[in-house]
């Protein structure tokens, strides 16, 4: 019993995605810098969204290392910063997408953003919320297909 | 040679995306409420990002029906926006995405936000510059893999 | 005692500020579309702030009669909300606008965003937080002057 | 004529306000450090306005020396800008402000944002658009009442 615990403690980490948020002073220039300094450490970006004000600009991005990512941008003196999202994987259908939703709003866990992309027969999505650690129960209680850290990133 | 330049044109034409942008009052509420009126109605989701402030959204999604899409979450009083972005794909390799956002900015094509996954051997990107046309032209140049609109929708 | 407590009770009430955030399709020109409506209707606005992205923009107002406001701008077709806020002046010196926000962070009040101006011997600020109430309690506890709804729609 | 015209183009730089944007990566704990670096530099703020994402916020503000303001901020490691804004002043009544803007829309200058506060019988706005020089020469030839950079500075 103990042993079970621990083990759907540990699945339960690796479903807690960690998410780089830089902020992009010129959003153009910038942008493109910290996609060369990736390429150069040898860090690959498996999904990425821009959240924008006129001028700025402030990308999240799951990565395949963060920590390395982070430090990286850091000696080159960006503003990163790490916080925690989840991922999961929809078929790719109309309405789909709202089932998964409807799960997070009936336990009433709130979305503080999204982003995502639909290749093949399936969506992916990244999603950020109050309560990252419900959100991940309430989803796999739902039989919804969550997506590990460890998955992501190697993508 | 004329019929060359129209099917460029068409080409080119293929090539420009409609992205919706859904303002959301609440942001998690409204989130669910958007993709369960598309459910309804059909409406596949290719690509979607939330821009945030701390109480609202704004969803930006590509749709199989941008304009079906816009009817009807107009219908249901949503504030609806349809605005041109582009998409591509390059390799899932560390590099390739830095390799496109040069030859934009080589261009001096600037970018206002992007948003992408991830899977299996590709990214896929989706793009809002101030020159999309332009954008357009310089990643053919380059032989970058655009995606065009009825390869998109259909995803 | 029950007097008191029931005056003290209205003074807090009063002290809640009705924000309206009108979502602004496009920023230029919506912008000046609502000026002009409230200048048809009479409605003064004491402070604003646009939250902005690439393309659009989500006004953040304290006018002088929120309801009406609402519903003229809502007959337009805008999409408007009403949240509380809290305003409050201090000295026009360095390091007074800290002392307001210390006391509000040794409570453990998080900020969401704020906006003000400096005139003459004063600085007048509209902030937003996630209670409210305790905010204004906190504030007042410290002395800070607060600025009444009623102060606030005819300055 | 020489210097009336050299008179004229200083007068024009006068009236362009050095805006300081400054990344907020935690919206309350570093919005107050920012005024209390403020306060123990005796740097004063004029005006500030947050544009804010669900986690973090972009401080924009016009201080009473935007260059020292500058460099106490990044020697402690924050992220900071100096963009072009204008300011000026309009009687606080319903309509000036849509006259104003009116004024700008009718040149085709467009505004990224803006932000004020009426005290009094007066309203001051900080205003950014894509022409700040334009701006300001529209609305001189309109008889509006500019705000110069060493006005707001000390007020």
């Amino acid at each position: 019993m103990f042993v079970f615990c621990v083990l759907n403690l540990l699945k339960l980490k690796n479903m807690i995605i960690k998410q780089l948020s830089v902020f992009l002073e010129n959003k153009s220039g910038r942008l493109h810098e910290v996609f060369e300094i990736f390429g150069e450490n040898n860090i690959n970006v498996s999904a990425c969204s821009v959240a924008d004000t006129s001028e700025f600009g402030i990308l999240r991005m799951i990565v395949s290392e963060p920590e390395k990512a982070r430090d990286v941008l850091k000696e080159k003196l960006f503003s990163v910063n790490i916080s925690e999202v989840i991922s999961f994987a929809t078929p790719n259908t109309p309405g789909a997408l709202a089932k998964a939703l409807q799960i997070l709003s009936k336990a009433n866990i709130s979305i503080e953003y999204l982003y995502g992309f639909s290749v093949g027969e399936k969506s992916f999505i990244a999603l950020r919320s109050d309560n990252v650690e419900q959100a991940i129960m309430e989803l796999q209680r739902n039989q919804m297909e969550l997506i590990s850290a460890s998955d992501l990133y190697k993508f």
